[in-house]
């Protein structure tokens, strides 16, 4: 945690994940979300669903901001799918977003996807993985 | 997404954000969580909660596998930290995750956080990202 931009976050928050898969992940003095395995039929979230929120919640805030930018009326929204595939030797998640902007003329729309994958921080963090993709609804 | 393995994926798991960062993220018939800044104080989780719930939990379960592994007793707990930085021309979280290994020999904890942020699918994820950084508990 070397790089300085910690000293100058607008925001910081910590999570906590002391049990295990069937356990349960919290924000001290904040959310505290029961998770369980994706493949078990018990109650709970999973990192699968909880990346999905996250994504496609960062995605949806950003396109908020660029609909503004072109003032336009909002409509987007954003579908995220995440799979766990592999096997015990190896497992790896795939992440695709779909982007859906009901109104927007194509190229504008298709522009605003590209702007959106670059903007939104998640987007940032997971474009270098080859497992993450982003597409224009149809 | 062409990628082929979506087919033989083991889970797949759909998540919408079709409202905005003030709103709401759903798994269609599933888990609903209300969202909101974290720059204001309206009720709410948010993209950077929702990712350290990801990858502490991705983490803490892929720990467990490996303490397992090892025939050692579950004594692992995870601690990520995100950071929202950046100005209105950029913004971008910083991850930082930290693991805690009480009772397991210093050489073998380290090689276990190397092997974890290898293995977790969400650490596969970001782990190309210069913002993302794991550490052994001191």
């Amino acid at each position: 945690m070397i790089d300085k931009r910690w000293q100058d976050a607008l925001y910081i928050t910590e999570v906590i994940n002391d049990e295990g898969l069937e356990g349960h992940t919290y924000v001290p003095n904040g959310l505290k979300l029961k998770t369980s395995s994706p493949l078990n039929s018990n109650p709970g979230t999973n990192p699968e669903q909880l990346l999905g929120m996250s994504l496609s919640t960062c995605l949806e805030a950003t396109l908020q901001a660029i609909e503004r930018e072109h003032a336009l009326p909002h409509t987007a929204a954003v579908y995220v799918k995440v799979a766990f595939v592999g096997s015990k030797a190896h497992y790896e998640f795939l992440v695709h977003a779909e982007v859906s902007l009901p109104g927007v003329a194509p190229a504008l729309a298709q522009a605003m996807v590209t702007e959106v994958e670059d903007r939104c921080p998640v987007s940032q963090l997971l474009r270098q993985s080859a497992n993450y993709t982003i597409s224009l609804a149809k």
